[in-house]
């Protein structure tokens, strides 16, 4: 519904057999057949699976890092790719061959336009089945997100987002990133160790980094059942609002815990996750903070006021931020942008808040379930308990992030006082001229 | 030994009776006894007091804050004051004058400057002991922190600052510190308030927001028994490594856990703790970070470089620096200065370092008691357990942050487009010209 | 054609008595007859009016200010105001009665809707002419335009945008703009000095200040004549690019003086005057320029890059910037917004570019009338010459700048530790606690 | 007497040949004899010379460069090198070699330190002069100043700093600069060329930038005839006042062009120029700024307040900064370091100011010579008229400078999507993923 305008685009272009669409419209029958789409590659519905399991993870307190535990074992891994290139297309033939020769248990998922892309790369049946196509589960998104175990990324931070996002009202399943020659944030591992990688998390030998994510209620003014309206969604980077195309500046006040701190005017305010605060915070001036560190970024946009420095809110804030309005302008022409993690929502009004909190709760949530100023107990209910709130990404070292930030971000690079190519970022003593 | 130059001068200045001269000159004797210093004011040695008790915290889902709960009753209250103003003194005889009265069982700690400066204020013997005179008890700093139950601070945030590292390298006691006009971060409560606050106090009907603090150790390369000369400070605000008046910038080699994060060619670098983000860190343009993140805040000070974005790092950081130079330099002319709460300490020269943890220890102090580098166990063993590390201040809401940054820093204050008189910073709709 | 939208919006409210409207019906007439609207106000037609005519300016090596000299004396003074507020209204009406009374050569222009909204406010005729009623001219914008040889402004600094706005693409005539209470960057007088300035000005005593506009030439890729569709509108304070409702950045390549400077990922950039170093350059981060120091400020608006620093350019600087793309795009949805001076116009399609000047010319355009790449010298010649380009403005002393960023921006504000009521910013010793 | 540490020590470490030291010990004499150092060297005092000329600048409307043409044809050229490096040094023969060959004319001037260094690398005589030695003029700085018609630079921006600071109190000769593999924002040339350009200058067809200087006056509080201490020092970079070892932040009033502006509490102010806008004040957050752009930079460095934006000011400003207090503070450790250009000069003490103006003087000083509030005309008069100020310097092409920022500062980084090796920072559409 809210997919990003991009994908929406690549997505048409996507060529859909014959065999791949009967099976799709097939999918509301109550019997759904498997389907053979070439002679090595059939497809059967998702919905045939399991239900998703979770590992657990244990902190240890000599590392940053948790170890996720598998007490039973996985058995569906997603695995979804950043769309349209050749190289993660053949990364994720190769990477599904590998599962079905090594791990014949595990039920590969993917969506229905990955099989269109793939579906003529299988040449060979399995190894561990001589005689049987590869089998490859497929259905709607909504059903996809009940059977995953873990999930496998081909791509670059932006396929991991977009992956996440298919779970923005419920827990995230593990996340197994692969970069296939893009640098990112969010990308410890190269594809080439893919196999050795993948057997360290069969094996519960492998280590996570916890990132957390925030949830963004939308309260409407005009709504007489408020309730109602309540739309949450979780945000692996940020949620902003942002004036967009109007030609004033947006009124923001800006409220924590319930209690009033400040009212802006400026483009917009972000708030942002500290994995966020690499991205759009970062542009607007924010700090840059660690994932391990508990927190809300409040990072104005462009603010009208020489004073408002970025924010680090403690993790456990209910931000709530209401659409205000200077008194002599119109109000239809006060519509304010939305956007969670980079997809514009529907537009606020003059009166329409935001809240914002930590998807782990905060004090007031977690105890009255409410803010104290509303007076409905269900008003923050959420669709579903999260066990396991936030986002486990796989970790190589314990030191992925300071790497990540001075590979990426060109963080703290020195003045060139060298030609280029003989430039030295090492701690050993350099010798240019001031 | 590292008193700010501003309290040695002024300390000069205070003329102390004869009886107190003799007083403090007795203190190394076995017998140490009272000495009658007016009609109406009796000095004693604090170190006839029982030893200090700490209160027990209790956390609350639903408060950002700790009810403070003393099994044990206050005994021993330490009262501090800005030297030298007339308001505050008159502050001081006041609060001393009321604790004497309706709590006798209270005993009263001063250090021996204020004696001198308020003793000729007691014009009164107290209610409950109506012929008896006033008693103070007092003695050497080292003798004072070994007694003290409860510490009240009469001034500023400077006055809470240098009472606290009184304490820089043990437990802090509980911080009640009230304001005397003056504004501050740390200043909750006004003067006017002090006899119902310290009741409730006393009733273990307080809250307490917890604020941490970081410690510094300096390893001195030149020093062949490295061990010997590890010093160990703790630090309400920050620490910082400052070319000072040395015409070159300082190299810094920053390590995070052990691991190369960067060079830095600076004025220098602050490590602040989230209660420092609101002093040095935000000068040099650090982000503003709420006293309850857990954290510690890496702020470059006019470095060279255009991408040194301030970063906030994990509580558990293990932050070592390293002191390093343009090997063209002059290695006598690369003294770097450190301070520590604004305290001048000695210079650090090329290959000494400073590691700066957290008050609680990091990921691999608590573990195996040294990072991977060291090879010896005592390297990193403080001097004392710490019970509760950090500072528990008393505070009057859950919201006391926001009402501080809005007061003191201006912060997002408004472009005035309307004379100040009429200026509001409200929530309601102004209505300036753009 | 583009009134931002709140103008636009009060315009319709406006109730146009029956007289005015039959006098503006006429506007197409050969012949157009003055129209009486009440008993006390008769309105003309503007075009009857002579031509406006420039003073001189003459600078002196003791002052920042030029000296405006009329050797033709003022004859046409074109008045406008703030909409809708009751007090410009009355200042309307004062300001003119003066002007009719004490200076009976002085023809009064004014906009439709102002007479609108001023007609039953003169209940006298003027002291000068007892028999006669009040007469104001008026007519379209483009006829105002031509004979406008002094402009005054009630209001605020929104108001002589507004107003300078009309003279987008012509010479501005000196502006004397007046506060009624509200404060601003270019309003150094308060209306009730209205008289003795207004008879400065007259005789030739007023001072100016000096203000650069900037001149946007808009190139259109797609247009196999690409010199009909060059638009060029001149700008008092900014002008910028913003990505507004797109869900990506912007690609924008800069190129100075026909030079590749660099391409920023970014949600826009402006490119502003020292005017407008205090509007929305400042937002994003902008320095304070003074508007005697001749530069084109061009500043990013959250890039995503750490280290694009706001630059200032020589004020003979050509700059081009054109949009730019990622291949993987769908090229649709690169629509880039173009704001001048906070008005909107048509936004920009990948390939198009814009070309920023000073008014003045760039060193290639006074020589070459183009910049070296284009072979047509019709592409950036100009409608009119301009004489006197840029807007002066009377000033009230030399120093109104200094004043206006003090007042206004709240700049270098320190923090308060006192209570705000005793707070003095003045350079005597304060002495707060730090 | 102000050299910086680094060059003093350097400089003891030469290596003086006694001939060398023989001949600068006849120094004083009325008759200084040229001396034989080597077969192949002859050194003469460089007060033998003709007093030093200066070329014509001519601008051109259609440039930003300046042509230098020489009327009367150059005849002293110095040649001054960064400090004991071998590049250096063999670049200083070879360019000294390809002068006495080609251009028998002009005469060399070097310090008596460069002779030592190369006063063996000479082997051969002159192509021009087969029987006779290569001949250097030398003495005292202070004569070599008053003799240069033209400087050359080998080394880096340093080295330029350096050769342009022994010119502190009078007119600069025109640079021209060779870098020897560094980089520099001054150094558009590679000593490859040297052939080429250094030819270009002697035929007139070379063009220069012009790069302003700062004057700064020193008046001291406690002096009964301020005049007398009034100390003149010309910036091409900065001047800085910093707390240094200090452990208070500063207190300075900033007053322009006799008008109070703000009051800082800091760790210092930056005043520079456009020039000196990538040293340290883009350190303390300033804009980088064109030297084209006539303009004084004022840059808070670590300031206590949230709103002190950097200001860029008109050249002709007057800007005063006057050491101030905290009241309660003991003011002899209120001492505040003065530094130009990376020289420390004798702090200041509370009460004594700065006076900074562009080396042209303000619109103050060219007409009565005096700031309003002194009532001395002497007291910035200037030791010597200045007919050129500033700084000209041989450029390369129009766009040296955004050649330089791009290459020297990594301005406007992109963030890193593919590895290094691939990045390409042109304007082609690159692809990375976000």
């Amino acid at each position: 519904m809210y997919y990003p305008l991009r994908l929406i685009t690549i997505r048409q272009h996507y060529f859909l057999s014959k065999p791949l669409v009967r099976f799709l419209s097939n999918k509301t029958n109550d019997e759904i057949v498997p389907t053979l789409l070439t002679q090595h590659l059939k497809v059967k519905p998702v919905t045939m699976l399991t239900a998703s399991r979770s590992p657990g993870y244990v902190a240890s307190p000599h590392s940053k890092l948790q170890s996720m535990i598998w007490s039973n074992p996985i058995r569906n891994v997603f695995i979804t790719k950043k769309p349209g290139t050749t190289t993660t297309r053949e990364a994720m033939v190769k990477f599904i061959t590998h599962l079905h020769d090594s791990y014949p248990e595990i039920n590969v998922i993917v969506q229905p336009p990955v099989i269109s892309e793939i579906s003529n790369d299988f040449k060979t049946f399995p190894e561990q089945n001589p005689n049987h196509p590869h089998v490859l589960f497929t259905g709607e998104n909504e059903d996809i997100v009940t059977k995953t175990d873990l999930m496998v990324t081909l791509g670059g931070d932006g396929t991991i987002l977009h992956a996440v996002s298919m779970f923005h009202d419920m827990q995230v399943p593990p996340v197994l990133a692969f970069s296939l020659g893009t640098l990112g944030f969010l990308l410890p591992f190269d594809f080439s160790e893919h196999e050795v990688v993948f057997n360290q998390v069969m094996n519960s030998r492998a280590k996570c980094l916890h990132r957390t994510r925030l949830e963004c209620f939308i309260v409407r003014k005009n709504d007489p059942k408020k309730i109602s309206k309540l739309v949450s969604v979780h945000a692996m980077n940020d949620i902003f609002l942002h004036r967009g195309n109007a030609p004033y500046l947006a009124y923001l006040d800006v409220f924590i815990d319930g209690e009033y701190l400040t009212r802006t005017t400026a483009d917009g305010i972000a708030l942002a996750t500290p994995t966020g605060s690499t991205a759009y915070s970062l542009s607007a001036g924010g700090s840059i903070v660690s994932p391990l560190v508990p927190s809300i970024l409040l990072t104005p946009i462009c603010p009208r006021s020489l004073s408002f420095r970025p924010l680090i809110l403690p993790h456990s804030s209910h931000v709530k931020i209401r659409i205000s309005t200077k008194s002599t302008y119109n109000l239809e022409n006060n519509k304010i942008n939305l956007s969670i993690d980079g997809r514009p929502y529907d537009s606020l009004d003059v009166g329409d808040e935001i809240h914002v909190i930590n998807e782990t709760g905060t004090i007031y949530l977690n105890g009255s379930e409410l803010p104290p100023e509303y007076n409905s107990p269900d008003l923050f209910k959420r669709k579903s308990k999260i066990k396991y709130s936030g986002i486990y990404c796989v970790a190589k070292t314990e030191n992925d992030w300071s790497l990540g930030i001075n590979e990426l971000l060109g963080f703290n690079s020195s003045f060139r006082f060298k030609p280029a190519k003989t430039k030295n970022d090492k701690p050993s003593n350099c010798s240019f001229e001031e």
